[in-house]
């Protein structure tokens, strides 16, 4: 039995680790911390929780985390990188579902995130946690950087188009579609029900923290420079990423689309690609670790749509999270995810 | 043309007040105010407003208020107590969107609002803004306490029955269930989409403000004690609320419970009793300034259900005030109101 | 491993009940009917049951059915009560979902469902699936009538206070919100989006079928007759029911309300009775067996206000049959169950 | 005072015509018809409109509708074509809210709409009702076919690029998303509460009816070929439209690109260019007849953003119609359509 630690409970992405978690079979919780929220059952806070989780937020403390096996950390941004070379000397291995261990790029993360790195060597041997591209290197990894939410969706739908070289680098764009749960627990003005209820915006549009992710990852994929156009917007749901991706083809076989992404996929758990016609809508992968791709070559074969759908907080976060522990610890990968999803 | 101030113009019954008096043809706004929007343009904030409504936010000036011949306080509780001698020195009436000025009792006031009340002789002359009760005192009134969207629908849905004698006063339930926006443009954990949207719930259950309120003003319908139950509900809307009243009648003759309505709203412009059979939903008052009432005696004919709905931010708040505004500069009471309900 | 089969599997119990059972480590759908999609692909009408259910609609066969220890009815009413006897005289065992085992009361019966019951004899011998009131007879019952969603969280709101007698049974009222997957999977002009989306009504109020069923369970309980008004409202949300409850105590003693409460519902596996002051909201128990409740005595002790919440298509449909099919056949009573609520 | 008459007024554009005509002050309403709804009152439908509108559905009648000055077809396709020309013959100006005069290309309709085109001398002399490329020949036209409202948007948002040559008119993607009333008041499996809520999903991506409509207008602007990605999503929300468009640059100015919009739209009085680094929501034109239009040149200025919404029951459809009526009949164009945007 696992023993782990999640550090940062209170938000969205703390209590569906410990959703999935409680029904995983081979890991067991053993301290969740949060400095607010300290002597807390976690139970009152998350009511859903009664009778199945027994557990009391407590203060971060080294003694109670190094006894973990792994330790999650579902804080902001900034928080791991301080905190991880700690556990790592005492042989705990990390999964941080924040950005501090996403990006190689320094540069960029002090743009974006406004703070200079401050664990550099450990960002170096970090492993991006997208299982689908970096199983291998996950396995043996001390740290994971598990991707963002709108990047998973985005990597996996355009990933065998551009592994193939079936596209042109250049042309893409993601037009993505985000549910509010997203955003995180938190109050901010432009998320209460009153601004985003029976309403749909465009946001984001100078500039979103996970571009520059992406890029990096499909940079790698394609093995050349990429030019990309990244539109987020907020859907009035609360779970559930949905991305509109369009490229240009540069081979108008049109079978070789279907097939890049049937063979890129083909021994994957979590990635089902839908058959010809079919496009997944993101209730379709409600609760569950599901990433749902459906795919159309345009009727004059010089185009592709593909449509890729997630649960931002279970492929997107908590759920991706799990099965790199999984892979991490030698599991099975998909012990404690068989959950489907939750239609309507 | 009257011309009308708003104090407090960043809040959503501050943005319906603009929406309505920008079709009423005898109002004007000459001045807006906002401590933290001093000097953005209105339009920013809201810019549905773009094109129609060409004011900038400044502050407080008594200068520019004392120029209008009202100001409407769109404010918190515990402004208007604090600033409306000053207006009504001025010879500039007031109306009060908040609960300044609802409450007659002060140790009530105090109980549930946490301050000492601070203009006891203004509110010993304000009067209650509810037309369909209070419509001559109104005329003349220099201060008027708009009443709060809970008590309109409630006492509405109350009143021909208890001024009628129709129900046992001490058996009242009112099951009230409201949008979000009626907790108002705030940052605040508990209405972010996430924790409202797909989701349902009964809140202040250990007591809510509307309660002495509506007390208050049945006690005066009624000219006797009021046993109440109240229980506000949550829900995944913007605008509207839903009352449902339980009452148990003293006479057992049904036709009587529906003249009585039809009695006391008969030449009312803005409540709408509707025919046996028919219950209102919120979206039919959606935007409109109308509250419509379905009602219904019991097959036994021992109690009546009545069903009570307005749009909370209409004659439940701005809408009311606008009406009240009406009422006391002598134009037609339904003047800038004749909007009809979004459907859907 | 148990066989089981479903009859009418395009509805939403029906896709619920697979879902639930896919995770069930003691059952095995092995045949699953439809008329309408004879030949389809179940993952073909719900992608959500793609990679995990492979099942393909088949028209019903008493050949293959007769193979199964028992056949969940997810049909409209009337259709359980025409088949099952033929299922029953093959040794196989019947839950209906549907209404036709419910009620005893054959007059009510074709009031409210407008037709003769053409099983009585079945009827008779039929079991009530209220595993709270319930379980010792369910455990030998051949066919079970599985409770209607408004009446369980109901009838589970009402039970302590009833079989404690520690209100007056005469003086009950349910203000019941249901989620529109309540409703059905099926084409009706009332529940499509645009007119229930951002809207909120009461429905149903010249009577409810649920209302004789409730009528029924709270009369045994109470071992008298029983008053109560019942006021259905539509939400507009996916899945959830809360229902409001409100009795006047014959006795003034809160405590002994608690009490009834928590002892009642002692060992329950599936009854969570919330800490005083604590009430639940829908989202608490989505995609769970749970059924929550909180409650509170009025200050003057005169009354008490119940508050239950559950997942209609769970703790009211087809969580419940699965916790009733595990009494039926000596399971464990939580097996396949112990998925938590989704939150957000 | 015009004298109007709508044809299938139990549909979403015909209360929606109905709302804005009632606070039109230059036309009234003179016969409203519907063959299910014969005899019964508009605002038992539509309860929203109870105390404003008295009017009665009957069955059309060419003596009703030839004493009106204008009939709006609020019906579905194929009924204005088979009507129109009756009226035409006896003066009657007709608005068609549906497809049957948008489109010129004869076998394009035929294969959308399945079936023969029946009046095609009417369509020759049509004109498309898009004010702001056909305001002139909307004055005198006879027959106008109102757009879509997918079009509109697309249109509006397409056409300074094209107009002015500022784009490669071969590389346009328009990533569509509407809210549910665009498909209409209709018994639709696809369009429940259950399917829809907290839920989001691409859809016609095999092809859909305003594809050839938008592809006639744009090329009409464009003087040049197409080439066009549309692709339409279902948002949980009941009205508005949000089109984001992606065109690539042929020239790399990007103020021209700013310039052209302004000066596309300089007198318009229902197209809002909102500033730089302003995005509009749906919310803000809920209700109201404006078309909103954000825009923002990439950073390597090869390529163009823009954000148009619209409300599809205002100005993608019964608001427009009212436009192009005071168009015709050379009333202020303006003129009952001044309600703002309803927020939240």
């Amino acid at each position: 039995m696992l023993n782990v630690g999640i550090i940062g409970g209170t938000g969205y992405t703390g209590v569906e680790l410990i959703r999935l978690l409680s029904m995983h079979p081979g890991a067991q919780i053993v301290t969740i911390t949060s400095r607010t929220e300290d002597g807390v059952r976690v139970s009152e806070i998350f009511p859903s929780l009664r009778g199945h989780v027994d557990l009391t937020f407590v203060k971060p403390s080294i003694d109670l985390l190094s006894q973990c096996d792994l330790v999650f950390f579902a804080t902001p941004h900034g928080v791991a990188m301080e905190q991880a070379q700690e556990l790592v000397d005492r042989d705990v291995r990390v999964i941080d579902l924040a950005a501090d261990f996403r990006m190689k790029d320094l540069t960029q993360w002090k743009k974006w995130y406004g703070i200079d790195h401050s664990a550099q060597q450990l960002l170096d041997e970090a492993v991006y946690g997208l299982p689908e591209i970096n199983r291998k290197k996950i396995q043996d990894a001390r740290v994971v950087g598990n991707p963002g939410c709108y990047a998973t969706a985005i990597e996996l739908g355009f990933a065998p188009l551009l592994s193939s070289g079936l596209v042109d680098s250049d042309s893409l764009i993601a037009d993505a579609k985000s549910g509010v749960s997203g955003a995180g627990r938190k109050e901010e003005l432009g998320i209460i029900y009153s601004e985003v209820g029976d309403n749909f915006k465009a946001y984001g549009l100078s500039g979103h923290r996970h571009h520059p992710e992406i890029l990096e990852i499909l940079r790698g994929l394609a093995g050349t420079d990429i030019g990309l156009r990244f539109t987020p917007h907020l859907l009035p749901i609360n779970r559930g990423i949905l991305a509109t991706l369009y490229a240009n083809l540069v081979e108008t076989n049109s079978q070789m689309v279907r097939t890049s992404f049937e063979t890129f996929f083909e021994n994957e758990p979590f990635v089902d690609v839908l058959p010809e016609g079919q496009f997944p809508d993101t209730r379709s992968v409600r609760g569950s670790n599901f990433c749902k791709i459906g795919l159309q070559v345009s009727e004059d074969e010089r185009s592709v749509l593909v449509v890729s759908v997630l649960d931002n907080l279970v492929k997107g976060a908590s759920g991706q999270a799990i099965q790199n522990m999984n892979i991490m610890f030698g599991m099975d990968e998909k012990m404690g995810l068989n959950g489907l999803g939750l239609v309507p």
